[in-house]
């Protein structure tokens, strides 16, 4: 029998959040997607150039066209930035570049699952620091156990709390290791949330933005990491050779060219988070103050539990996020999806009462 | 400074053909793609399902679909199938699966040169074995160094030679460690080539295929491996959760359901090939006997070099591929494009003595 790598064989798979049956007509909350399409710009994009004539060629596979357009938005040189499928392989990728076997990474907790699976699987060791009472990071408290490196989520998920980037800022000051700020919601954030800008004052920084959340490509699967060009060059070498598919590439350009829409989507759907919010909280849930798309929430002590409630509304085809786990358990997580959705939920959670 | 993981500091990337530059009028011979789009399908069903709605949800993880398909059209479960961002992922994926640090695998000299590069990333020893005079595969050789794994491309690239089945299965019952059939090219091969039917008769054997080649979607980033379960299992748990973007899941499905257009499209670009083989060695070529959508071929002794004709192509817009390498340097491997585009290869070829 063929040996299966120890490492494989005893990994708990990261778990994404569950799909509705083909066919099926559901409110699906669960992932942090955006409830609007991609601009229409990518629409007309793909009316003029026809993805299935695309398709037939391999893709540029340094994604230069996105680059130069990224570079010409946040005024950074494309030689320190890197495209990959979604910031999922640029993960597996940053570990694979900088990181030995028995290294450790930081990571808060709660936060974004897949740092640490990704961790275990690269032979990386993972030091999981807890956030503190209100779940806020303490940046300073990562560097405890003396990592090679510190994974931030920011904001964070599935917390939706945001660190101002001068905090990060005081961390890069005082720690060599290497410090990635995965800003996959930073869209949604108060202006001086992002790190983007001290890319090319930190050489040790690596900052991590996807088109999944305010962009509306989860399906494109596109990311993009910025940092010194040393290091971006080293993840450049490690990566798939044509990772990023060719119709993602053309969708991410055009969404990218439409910062306007971008805007008006991130801002409808902060103000639809805002008044679910204030509705969760008429009714005795309290609710952490998102600064994203999403909301973590436990419903009123005494009534049903997080996890009934949780059950209930799959019962409904409304897919919202449950984590069994000890600081999550008695919450909810759910992505904000249009102001009809919301009230569904609402509803929903009226009757469970 | 942030070290870099000395495997990828070490590392000489995987170059692919080099692309030309954007809207350059160009004759494109050097990645073995499809000189004919997708199957007239993948355009109706991007109509009716229109792509930039796609891909604002994740894709399907599990790519489910695409896999019943497959399961139906091979006659293999389901379980027995993962699919990949391409099957350059899915090489990833088995190293990182089923090597350890130190291990060996034997593969064939030449052959694709991305087993070698991924296998070095992943701290794997690779054995490179020579090929016979004739360039022919010698399965038992593979085996001298007391392999881990052996991979095997059938056809293989860059020569465009194939194993018969027979052969490889002569492999499989001699040999315990893990045997990689990379069938990338095996719908332009004579019937009885490939093993795709013996995956359930051995466990050892994983064969893997893409939707690159004669399926036109190189631009997808969609290939597939069968195998046992257990083997399949473990490189599901190793691989991107959301690796396959949710438009080339479509395309794939679409471009499957159209058999007949693909074989269609196979016979053309065989008898394309037959006849450029012919002109070539009219005049005084020496042409492998190619089953792919490519030919590998060296010019007369005595006129022009493979190196200086690769750059007279170039300077003419036609992009056909050079390898620097001691047993291909006299050569050139081009792509089968259509008709038109071969006799104008074929033209400038006879202007260049």
């Amino acid at each position: 029998m063929i040996p299966i790598h120890p490492r494989i064989d005893r990994l708990q798979p990261y778990v994404a959040g569950i799909r509705p049956e083909e066919g099926t007509a559901a409110i699906k909350l669960n992932q942090n997607e955006s409830p609007y399409p991609a601009s229409p710009k990518v629409a007309e994009t793909f009316g003029r150039l026809r993805p299935e004539l695309l398709l037939r060629e391999y893709p540029d596979s340094g994604c230069l066209r996105i680059r130069e357009a990224l570079s010409a938005l946040h005024g950074i040189p494309v030689s320190m930035l890197l495209c990959g499928n979604g910031s999922s392989e640029l993960i597996t990728l940053l570990y694979k570049s900088f990181l030995c076997d028995g290294d450790t990474v930081a990571i808060p907790d709660p936060t974004f699952g897949l740092y640490a699976t990704v961790a275990e699987m690269a032979g990386i060791r993972v030091d999981i620091v807890p956030t503190g009472e209100d779940f806020r990071i303490d940046t300073m408290k990562l560097l405890e156990s003396d990592p090679q490196a510190v994974i931030i989520a920011n904001p964070n998920a599935p917390t939706g709390l945001c660190l101002q980037a001068a905090q990060i800022e005081r961390l890069l000051q005082s720690y060599r290791g290497l410090v990635v700020v995965d800003e996959a919601y930073v869209d949604f954030a108060p202006e001086g949330t992002s790190v983007l800008g001290l890319v090319d004052r930190y050489d040790n920084l690596l900052v991590l933005r996807t088109f999944s959340k305010a962009y509306a490509l989860s399906g494109s699967r596109i990311g993009f990491a910025a940092g010194n060009e040393r290091l971006i060059q080293a993840m450049g070498k490690g990566r798939e050779t044509f990772s990023v598919n060719a119709v993602a590439q053309l969708a991410a350009e055009a969404a990218l060219s439409d910062q306007d829409y971008m805007r008006t989507t991130v801002e409808r759907i902060a103000m639809t988070r805002q008044q679910f919010c204030e509705s969760l909280e008429r009714t005795g849930w309290n609710v952490l103050p998102s600064v994203t798309n999403f909301v973590l929430a436990s419903p009123p002590v005494g009534g049903r539990t997080a996890k009934e409630l949780y059950e209930r509304l799959l019962s409904e085809h409304i897919y919202v996020r449950y984590f069994d786990t000890p600081r999550l358990a008695d919450k909810l997580r759910i992505s904000i999806g249009t102001d009809v959705e919301m009230q569904v939920v609402l509803d929903s959670l009226a009757r469970a009462d």
